[in-house]
């Protein structure tokens, strides 16, 4: 008998916001779902992520409503959200009682797979959240963020998933959101953690394809005793996104392993989502091949050319080089945070401003939040002379105890200050919505009413693909949006003053 | 000490052919020469295949300077070339002497590896082209054709590859034109071969990306010791193409093996080759996906669209699935050929005269031809009821002998008719020009002079996208071509004459 490998699918999630921007609408996701749910999926994951600052900010869609919809429209099927931790989907640390909350109301309009993860991999950003989803019943699934560097070992990681059993997670996610675990690392972590943590411990794998090696590592994964992996229905795949469904449950003919997914339900899911796709041709990623240099370079593509127009905008297009050398340093100084969002975005400008302005002249205000501490422990130690600095340009402190222990219960000022804006209609989902997204919601609410908007558009009456994707800016405080945000920095220095802006990687 | 794993970089031969219609032009693959000759591959597959045809349908280049320009830049890479048997590049048998005459030219010119293969793996086919590269002391490539069938089995390839190695071959490569090749099988096969011929006999394998499984099965081919495989550099690469080069490199790390490629010059020659794509994008295929409908349906995604266009000019579109459906019997009729070029194309037209005008009522001139044995012998025995259709439709006698045992010696024919042609240099080169194509190689002997044209355009200056490219029309002779080539059929049925186009797949 073949080993059943069960396969959680990203197109309603991750596969649209790696390749189109997040931009997809429930009303182009709604025809596809009856086939999924006849797939024979583990699960879907549905929301989280960009999805909910997308719905609200773009598509002017109630991001509760979307999931109550997928609840009723998949009822045989697990419906699965990426959760970030303290952070839940919003840009901060959140007070323990509004994780609480949010978990609750999550797991009551239809969640019944929480994966939580911590950009640093601090055990104390998953706590609370991995307590709270498992008092509601349903599954709790910590992730671990790979990445690498010189401090990160097959060891340190399994370590980490020992401590996620430890908290009570149902099943360890390794989440590799840059496409950099290669084969052999795939086949040692699953086997370390199937060793230290038990066989009977549930290990999923979540990949990216981008630099075109992943699929063969999910294959050393399962052969090393993984029990799932996530892929996206081949219409929506490869790229930035993620591998192919139906190839993954071709590639397992004869091996002893098999999904038992339904391929003509699979095959209706493609041909579906292959119309839906040109609709949406301004957003998507113009990146279709693979890109491997981030093996050496440690910088992921999109940061580079982020950091290329910034660069261009303050007239300085030929210190690149010097700025992708300063990068790994930067990395190195801040304790070797792995490069995703928002530690990507934050350790790329500091190295721009290095460069432009004097190593560590001046600070963003992120970087100098990551080196004092306030986005939790990273794994090496950080410059003692850098974290002066910091305490020094910000005035605050250096904290080694939990981000989140510093919050005072805030639960009920949310709540007022929600109920208070037009169109709030009063209910925990709304105050949450606020909560995450405190400049974006007051619009939302008031303009809830008119309904959806569909942002796809007639695949003819649109200009060439993607650039002008990256360019739709955003407030100012949503410094670490994962959509296509971008920041603004004044920042002052002997008198002058530069403008410098920032885009997510 | 890890293995080293032998690459054939694909970037000057069959990326471009699988991507680009083969329209690539010497002068746009010089510049990157020095780099691929520095890089450390095993070799560079840079000639044969449809760039013969290419070069004087299209480009007005002479494809033996094309060589020799290779030989000159690439002074210490093998140069290898793909050789279609007894058809060696063009669309017909040749008899023996002109197969010896073109592979003592190849060697002479520069080729140092002839990877030879039949579209039907019948061995008669290959003899003589295969005793012909070991006289010229050049590497001889035995290839197989890699295809599934209830009659294909992993005993049958061994033994395939065990008459290969009896003929002398220095290697054995297994080919799979339609990613086809899945991961289990490429275990099994490359296992089998090794046990059966020695360890030391060496396989290559030659995949596509298509059905985006076979990267996979490359990393189970060398785990079952494979010496080496094809790639193609990363910015030519995936699609109907093949697996990035770079990925390749990447994905081995700890694993045991290696490919002491310089990683410095791979990208060096994906820069480059990232410059000259957009150039001939109106030539570029428009799947980058995955298909993988091809391992249920047997009919290579190509193929389809084709029938789909013939229905369509048919004013029968709405029979596409009956066609579809027609593929499998006929190929079960016709002995399981692989549904490779030319198969593909008579296959699937004589799919469509079944439908569209009752079973085998009409049959297509060259689907009688593989009836009754002038392509060579398939693997499985053919409907003898259709083998008399075809003898008593076109007045020729079943053979069973070697198709090429019938020809009458026409080096001397050739040779005079060549050099009665404006233009013509005398040389037994362009003896050998004229001998592949006949229709073409007038024109091009009295163009010439006039020197290369460069297809390429300025990527601003160009249409979108490729459909266009499938419409170029060719000559009525060229009914095998793997360019862009359509034959058109006068079929007259009860009195009433139907004009059918088929484009190969």
């Amino acid at each position: 008998m073949p080993k059943t490998i069960d396969i959680t699918e990203l197109i309603l999630r991750d596969a649209h916001q790696s390749l189109m921007a997040t931009r997809m609408a429930t009303e182009d996701m709604t025809p596809a779902c009856e086939d999924i749910d006849k797939a024979g999926y583990w699960s879907v994951e549905c929301w989280g992520g960009a999805t909910f600052d997308s719905c609200i900010r773009f598509l002017n869609e109630d991001p509760w409503e979307r999931l109550r919809t997928f609840r009723k429209l998949m009822p045989n099927t697990r419906l699965q959200m990426l959760l970030r931790g303290q952070n839940l989907l919003g840009y901060r640390h959140y007070e323990d009682t509004v994780v609480d909350r949010f978990v609750e109301k999550a797991a009551e309009n239809g969640i019944d797979v929480f994966r939580v993860f911590d950009a640093l991999n601090d055990i104390r950003n998953l706590q609370r959240a991995i307590a709270a989803v498992r008092r509601t019943g349903k599954h709790a699934q910590g992730a671990i963020s790979y990445t690498f560097s010189p401090l990160h070992t097959i060891r340190g990681f399994v370590d980490l998933a020992q401590k996620l059993v430890d908290l009570g997670c149902d099943s360890i996610c390794i989440k590799d959101m840059a496409a950099l675990l290669k084969p052999q690392p795939a086949y040692d972590l699953v086997k370390g953690i199937k060793e230290a943590c038990g066989q009977n411990v549930r290990v999923q794998i979540h990949v990216h394809a981008t630099t075109g090696v992943t699929m063969v590592s999910l294959m050393k994964a399962i052969e090393a005793g993984a029990d799932g992996v996530d892929t996206a229905i081949s219409s929506l795949s490869l790229g930035p996104g993620h591998n192919p469904t139906e190839s993954f449950v071709e590639m397992l003919e004869g091996t002893g392993f098999d999904t038992k997914l339904d391929k003509n339900s699979l095959l209706k899911i493609k041909k579906y989502f292959n119309t839906v796709r040109p609709r949406y041709k301004e957003f998507l990623s113009n990146i279709t091949g693979v890109e491997t240099e981030i093996f050496d370079s440690q910088i992921p593509g999109g940061m580079i050319s982020n950091m290329e127009s910034q660069l261009k905008q303050q007239k300085a297009g030929d210190r690149v080089d010097e700025v992708l050398a300063e990068v790994p340093k930067v990395r190195a100084v801040s304790g070797y945070p792995p490069l995703v969002t928002p530690t990507s975005q934050i350790v790329g400008t500091q190295a721009v401003f290095n460069i432009l302005m004097g190593h560590y002249k001046v600070l963003t205000g992120e970087f100098a939040d990551l080196m004092l501490g306030y986005y939790g422990e990273t794994i090496g130690p950080r410059d003692p002379a850098v974290i002066e600095l910091a305490a020094k340009q910000t005035g605050k402190q250096l904290i080694t105890c939990r981000p989140a222990d510093l919050l005072k219960p805030e639960w009920q000022d949310l709540r007022t200050a929600a109920l208070a804006m037009p169109g709030c209609n009063g209910s925990d989902e709304d105050v949450l919505t606020f909560a995450m997204f405190p400049q974006v919601a007051p619009k939302f609410f008031s303009t809830r009413e008119q309904g959806p908007k569909n942002v796809g558009k007639d695949p003819n009456a649109q200009p060439d693909a993607a650039p002008a994707s990256g360019t739709q800016s955003a407030p100012h405080d949503t410094g670490k949006g994962p959509v296509q945000t971008k920041i603004t920095y004044d920042v002052k220095l002997n008198g002058k003053t530069h403008r410098v802006t920032v885009k997510p990687a």
